[in-house]
């Protein structure tokens, strides 16, 4: 079933503006004067200045929770007033509005694109004139997504492409970022993991995810994953442990833990503390200890 | 009169998850999955972390100036994972679907309640299935505040409970801050005031209420509260003080102050400063010197 | 044709109140209380504390970009207290409703004032009683924006005046800023420009407007502006460089440039730096350095 409009539009907005200035604001009264009802939700602001993959990594953990039929306005945009496309991607359940610089490529890994168009001469008529060389969010992202909160066919952007047509040009995309799987010096598995981004609190979200541990297991030899919960050690900054916590309140206060974040992937805490600033957001090493390596 | 929903339903939200995350977009968005025509309101998120007494001291200062038929929506929660309790509560005027742990206390010290409810059993269809360990505001408290809106029955939640009713089981209570009242080595009435927390503008907002003031002065054995305004002696950090100033207009610039908060609470602030950094966050004293302690 | 309340109404919020205590959370239910449909979007509030000439400037640049009938409340209020007047002023497009003092007098240099009103006995029933000392943003400017919203006449509220009547009593206005041209000691034109505000980003919003900018041009007798963009140098801080850039990738990472901002006035940055620290809130020169002085 293709994408459809909510008949009272909900348009949510990642960006890395901050709220102190009125740049959101400002974004804001263009969506209202063009789909007055629209409602808006405020993903973020604070992403981290010009951070393609954060926004990505937020998006993806954000987005099914909101009603299908959503319009997600991401401006992330460190080539505004470059040559870069703007560009609208549909999904089966939502319209993402961004540019065409990778920030989609973690939302679009799990759920697979249906159309997308770059805004070409055709979409000028929607958008604000003229448009400003440092502030497209203003400019292109948010009227587009306003006149598609009314109901605007993609088609009247630009040329629509699907993945499957002849020609198709991909969008930009950024090489994922994954654990990488390797032995160490005693011949036991490890994973490397990557800090993604730490939240408010200094968690530490990694791009372990649970399909990629699943099939670690798998690969590695051992039968069922449940067994081996406690058969990992963990090495974050100067600190090492071992296990998989179910939550905070599974270890003693100022202890570090690793544990299945609300978002999907594995996270680092630090019980009452704060692991960014404990634990640093270096490389994060989870070593199969028990793992029936000599097989 | 039971409280009623609105026909486009309030929702406010309180948390100390800050707005740097996604937490709270994505709270909105499972409340607006539910209930697409709610009216969401941010109270405050920057509630210090696990702070239920911060939580409660705002809540009580500021929802009354909400319509009747609010549903308030507070979660600080720092026994998330572990086995408190959700609770739904019924006042007059609102409802507060909140982790049964004490951030009610204060707002339902001045506002009894008519029913309350722990969400059981009978709860589960209408939270986020799996339920997360770390984030219960997205698949616990946000659901049912959505549901809420829309009008399903306290009763679908849990058992009902009333004060009244035999084997009621009471809500967790904080014990109150209050002032203490005693007399200092000149045998003045003293009382020692806490600061339950500082403002943006490190506006100190103690726990010395009206009532508590008016009943104070009344012990004391004198008349009229009117005459006294200027009877007392403050002392905060290194600072004394004579009097309640009306506002800061009153005093000249880097002079502290007391005065009755726009909350109801007596404050203290320093004209074109900042009590906080001035201050500090200590105890309070109120002497009251003019006081006629040897009748 | 004068203002016209929308049948959904709106308005914009701008204070100095940030968004860590619930100042504006108590405001926005004070206005739901009165006019439940109203659409409220937070402009910013974080204008710094007291600072009424930036929240002028950051009105202007922003308001043009919100629907025709929009209210814009604007809470920057030192003299809360006092006996500074509460005003509401009515332009073409759109109500405000803020302290009389000065906050409106940029947005209102480029908006010609239709009626205003100052707030009298007359509007003490739409007034949060008892009025408090020092939160008229709850109690006063709140209110009145919602009864407005609910199309409450301006004249219920005090005497309305226009500029042209008899005995009209102006609104406090600022002196405005306004770059200072001069010579320098080889006799050839300079600007001298003052920083508004710094972003988020650390980029400085200066005073020099294009309308100010082309009649210098004109005034040194020099014929075509389009000729000149590079004809000019800037020095800020301790750097110094020639012309105006179109958009930050036109200058290698770590160079300063000036350019023509999304708000309308010329701003000062560095590329993948912030000029708020690197260059600071200074003057800004800018140098005519191949205007023909001597004709």
């Amino acid at each position: 079933m293709p994408w459809t409009a909510l008949q009272t539009p909900l348009i949510t907005l990642t960006t890395d503006f901050g709220l102190s200035d009125t740049y959101v604001g400002v974004m804001k009264g263009v969506i209202l004067s063009i789909s007055p009802q629209a409602r808006l939700i405020d993903l973020t602001h604070d992403i981290a200045p010009q951070s393609i993959r954060e926004a990505g990594a937020r998006l993806d953990a954000a987005i099914d929770y909101f009603p299908s039929g959503a319009i997600h306005l991401v401006v992330v945009d460190p080539g505004v007033g470059s040559s870069r496309a703007a560009c609208v991607v549909e999904t089966d359940r939502a319209l993402f509005v961004a540019p065409d610089n990778g920030v989609l490529t973690q939302p679009l890994s799990r759920r697979p694109m249906r159309r997308c168009v770059r805004l070409n001469e055709a979409a000028q008529r929607y958008l604000l004139q003229p448009i400003s060389a440092t502030f497209h969010g203003r400019d292109i992202f948010a009227p587009v997504a306003a006149h598609l909160a009314n109901g605007l066919p993609l088609t009247m952007l630009g040329d629509v492409q699907t993945p499957e047509i002849e020609g198709y040009a991909p969008l930009v995309t950024l090489p994922p970022s994954a654990p990488r799987a390797e032995h160490d010096e005693n011949g036991r598995p490890i994973l490397r993991l990557h800090v993604l981004y730490a939240d408010r609190f200094g968690n530490l979200v990694t791009d372990l995810t649970p399909e990629y541990w699943a099939q670690w297991w798998e690969n590695s030899g051992v039968g069922a994953e449940s067994d081996a919960i406690d058969a990992v050690e963990i090495v974050a900054g100067n600190r090492r442990w071992r296990g998989i916590a179910r939550t905070f309140a599974d270890v003693a206060p100022g202890e570090p833990l690793a544990y299945w974040g609300s978002g999907g992937a594995l996270e680092i805490g630090v019980r009452d503390g704060n692991a960014r600033r404990e634990l640093g957001l270096g490389e994060i090493l989870v070593i199969g200890c028990q793992l029936p390596v000599f097989h």
